[in-house]
C-alpha cells in the first residue's frame, strides 16, 4: 500500500532546525513514524508527511505554523488518526501535527453543562473525565476518535437524531489560523448572534482552514432512564419505515440503528452472538422512568405494525453494553468478513422519505457487482454507510466498488441529499463536490483562498 | 428622527433605468417609501436608500445585483423590517431591496419535515401555510419578522431552549452573491459533511455577503400536549434560579420566559391583566400528555422549594393564548409605559450559571441611572433583553442608557457570554465585536472582504 516514502517538498534543513528549536526532541523524521501518520483508517494510499511533530500547547502549535508559513510548508493536522477519506495523507509532504499531547481538560463548568478540552483528547478520555458529574458528551461516531478530529470533520454519529452533531454541541474553538494567530471563535453563551459563525466555518473544514487546538463542548444531563431494545423485520424496506415512523410520530428516539443481513452476520462470527440475520434496528430510549416506558411502547407498536416477529429488551446495562459494543465492532466485524481485506467505509445522507430507497437501491447495486459490503445506517437522521471490504491491489473490485460508490454519491444528491453525511471530504470525496454545490464551490473556495492565500493549510483536500 | 432625505451616492440615470428594465414599476424613489425602508423597530436614526425595489422572484434579484455591482451601488436587503440594531438603514444610500414580494411556498415535504419558502415570508403567514399538516416552524422571536430576516440576523427567540435557534432549523438556502451569481448552500439532509458550511456562514451575516432568497426549514410534530404554567418569584434571583434548576435537572421545557417586576406591570398596563408585579416566569411544557404532566410536576417542586407563592396553570388552549399573547406584547406594552417614546432593545446572552448575578447587575444599574427599562429574558438559554423607554432627543437620557448598555455588553463578554445572543449586530454593536472576538474579527474581515470585495453588501454594519 504504501508509497515510495520520500520527501515531497525540498524544505532546507534551517526549516527543520526552526522546528527543532521549538520542540527539541519531539519531532520525528523517522520512516515508521512518518508512515503511520500518513494514513487514515480507510483504503486511501499511506501519503507521509516529511516529519511529524508532537507539541503539547496551543502555542507551540502557533509557532510550528508560523514556521511552515515562512517556508511554505504543508502542514496536516493529525488527530487519533480514525479518519475514512484520507483526510490526514500529507499528499504534499511538510508537517504532520500530532495532536495527541494536547489531551487536557482546560475547563469543566459542571453548573453550565459546558467544558473545553485540548484538541487532541479522544471521546473514551472525556468520558473518563466527565465520570461522577452526572453529565456526558452524547457526540458518538464509533471510532475513539479525537475531540479535534471530530470537530474538524463536522463528526455525528448513533446519537445524533436526539442530541444532534459536533455542529449543535460545539460552543467554541481555539483554531491557530494559517498566518500564526491564535483565534478564539464562540464563546460559552449557548447562541449568539455576534457577527459571522467562525466555529461553524471551522467544524468540518478538515485542517484546510486551520488547527484546531481547544474545544469547548456543550455537555447534556445523563437521562435518569435508559432502556434499548432489538427488533429483526423481513425486509429492508420494512427496518427502515419502522425508524421513519418512530421519527414522524415524535417519539425523541436516542438512537435508531440499522444494521442489514450481511452486517448481523459479520456481528454474530465476530462476537459470537446469535442475532437473527435479518434487517435488524438497534433502538436506545432516554429519559424518565415513565418516558422510556412510553416511548419504547410507541416503537413496540410500530415495530409489529409491520410485521417484526420480535422486539427483544435490553434494559439491564450489560445487555445493552452487549448490544452497543455489537453496533460498535461493526466495522472490525465487516473486516473480519475477509481477513486480510481493507476497509473502504463511505457515507450518504438523504431525506429520510427517501431513505429506504436509497438503502434498497445501493443493497442492489452491491450485490449485482458481486462485492462484500455491508450495510448500517443511523436511520433516523437518513444517514447510511457502505463498507466495501476489499483487495486494494484487485483493480477490478476496486473499480466495481467505485462504480457503486459513484452511483450510491449522485443517487442521494438526485434525492435531495449529500456525498456524505459524517465522514467528510478528505480527498476521497472532492469530486462530488461540484455535482452537490454546483457555484457554492466556488464560495468556499473564495473563503479557502482568504484565509489560507499560501494554500498551507491540508492542500489537496475538500475544496 | 430622520436625517434629511437625499441621495448619499451619485448613481447615473442609467442605474436607475436599468433596474427599471429588469422590474418595471416595481420600484420607488418616492420619499415616503424610501423613509419606511430606512429604519426597522428601534431607536437607531433613519437612514433612506436611494431606491427601494420589489423583486418577485430569484433571477430578479440576480439581476438587480449584477446593475449594483456594476455602478458599486450599495445593497441592503429589507425583509419585514422588524430588527433591532439598525440592520436595514442604508447608511450609504443605494438600493434597499424589499423582500415582501417573495412570499410563496416553495416546497413542502410534511413526510421528510421539511420545507422550503422564499424569504419574504413571514414568521405568521408560514404557521398559515403548515396548518393541518401536524407540523410547525418552532422558531419564535416575537415579532412577526420574515423568514428570510430571521435566517441573516440567526434569530432565535421563546422556543430555542427546546428547538434552538435558526442555525439549528435552517437546512439550506438560495443566496443571490455579491457579484450575482446564485448559490444554493445545503441540501435536505439533516446532516453533511460535504465542505463548508456556507449555510451557518449565512445565517447571522446580516446581508453583509449576500441576499438570502429562498430558505429551507426544518419542521417539527405539533407536540400531543402541551400545557403552560405561570409563577411569580419573590426576588429577581429566585425566578432566575427556578429556570436554571430545570435546564439542570434535565426537564425539556418548551419556553421558560422571565419577565422582571417593570415589565410584568407593563404587560399589566397593557392588556388589562392582573398578574402579581413580581418577577414571573412563563413556563410552557411539549410532549405526550404523561410527559407533559410530569415535566409541568417536577417544576412546581423547584418552585415551591424556591419559596413560589403561586403557580397557576393554564392548560386550556385560550388561558394559553392569552398569556403568550401577554408575552409577546411586551415590547409594545413597554413604550406605552411612556406614550410618545421610541425603543432601544438590547441583548445579551451568558452561560446560564452567571445569568442570575449579569439580570441582578444590570437591573441595579439601570435603577442607579435613573431609567424606566424593563427586563425579558429567555432564561433557558442564559438570554436576556433589556428595553430602555427613551426620548432620542433627550441627549442625557441616551447617554445614561448607552451606558448602561455598554456596561452590560462587556459584563456579558467578561462572563464568558456575547454581546448579543439574537439581536444581532446592524451597526448599532460593531465595536463591541473587537472585545468579544479579538483577532477573530480579522478573520471575518478576511471572509468578508474575499465574498464581497466591492463592499457593496450592507456597507457598514457587521464587520
Amino acid at each position: 500500500m504504501a508509497t515510495p516514502i520520500e520527501s515531497r517538498t525540498s524544505l532546507p534543513e534551517a526549516f527543520f532546525e526552526e522546528l527543532r528549536a521549538i520542540l527539541g526532541d519531539r519531532m520525528s523524521t523517522a520512516e515508521a513514524i512518518r508512515q503511520q501518520h500518513g494514513e487514515g483508517e480507510s483504503f486511501h494510499p499511506n501519503a507521509a508527511p516529511d516529519v511529524v511533530v508532537f507539541p503539547r500547547t496551543t502555542g507551540e502549535i502557533a509557532a510550528v505554523v508560523r514556521a511552515c508559513a515562512a517556508y511554505g510548508a504543508p502542514i496536516v493536522p493529525f488527530g487519533a488518526g480514525t479518519s475514512l477519506e484520507g483526510h490526514v495523507q500529507a499528499l504534499e509532504g511538510g508537517v504532520s501535527i500530532a495532536m495527541g499531547e494536547l489531551d487536557g481538560l482546560v475547563e469543566l463548568h459542571a453548573e453550565d453543562m459546558d467544558c473545553r478540552v485540548q484538541a487532541g483528547m479522544t471521546r473514551k478520555a472525556l468520558e473518563e473525565h466527565l465520570k461522577g458529574t452526572g453529565l456526558f458528551f452524547p457526540v458518538d461516531p464509533g471510532a475513539d476518535a479525537s475531540i479535534g478530529g471530530m470537530a474538524a470533520t463536522g463528526a455525528s454519529g448513533t446519537t445524533t437524531v436526539r442530541y444532534g452533531t459536533m455542529r449543535e454541541n460545539v460552543l467554541g474553538l481555539t483554531v491557530v489560523l494559517p498566518d500564526g494567530r491564535v483565534v478564539r471563535t464562540g464563546g460559552r453563551a449557548r447562541k449568539s448572534s455576534a457577527g459571522y459563525d467562525l466555529t461553524g466555518l471551522m467544524l468540518g473544514s478538515e485542517g484546510t482552514l486551520g488547527v484546531i487546538t481547544e474545544v469547548a463542548l456543550r455537555l447534556h444531563g445523563i437521562p435518569e432512564a435508559v432502556a434499548a431494545a432489538v427488533c429483526s423485520f423481513e425486509t429492508l424496506e420494512a427496518a427502515v419505515d419502522s425508524v421513519i415512523l418512530t421519527i414522524q410520530s415524535g417519539v425523541p428516539v436516542a438512537r435508531a440503528e440499522l444494521l442489514d443481513d450481511v452486517q448481523m452476520d459479520a456481528v454474530n462470527r465476530f462476537a459470537g452472538l446469535d442475532y437473527p440475520v435479518r434487517p435488524t434496528v438497534f433502538f436506545e430510549f432516554h429519559g424518565t422512568d415513565a418516558a422510556v416506558q412510553e416511548q419504547s411502547q410507541a416503537v413496540a407498536e410500530i415495530a409489529s405494525d409491520l410485521g417484526a416477529p420480535d422486539f427483544q429488551w435490553a434494559t439491564r446495562a450489560e445487555d445493552r453494553s452487549r448490544l452497543w459494543k455489537a453496533r460498535h465492532e461493526a466495522y472490525y466485524a465487516s473486516l473480519a468478513l475477509r481477513p486480510g481485506s481493507r476497509g473502504w467505509a463511505t457515507d450518504v445522507c438523504v431525506p429520510i422519505g427517501r431513505l429506504a430507497e436509497c438503502i434498497v437501491s445501493t443493497r442492489e447495486d452491491i450485490d449485482a457487482e458481486g462485492l462484500i459490503a455491508p450495510i448500517v445506517s443511523h436511520a433516523g437522521d437518513g444517514n447510511f454507510h457502505v463498507l466495501f471490504i476489499i483487495d486494494p491491489d484487485d483493480a477490478d473490485e476496486m473499480e466495481r466498488a467505485a462504480r457503486v460508490n459513484g452511483r450510491m454519491l449522485e443517487r442521494a444528491i438526485e434525492l435531495g441529499g449529500t456525498c456524505t453525511g459524517e465522514h467528510g471530504v478528505g480527498y476521497g470525496k472532492k469530486k462530488y463536490l461540484e455535482a452537490e454545490h454546483g457555484d457554492a464551490l466556488h464560495a468556499m473556495r473564495a473563503v479557502k483562498a482568504a484565509l489560507d492565500p499560501q494554500g498551507i493549510m491540508n492542500p489537496g483536500k475538500v475544496v
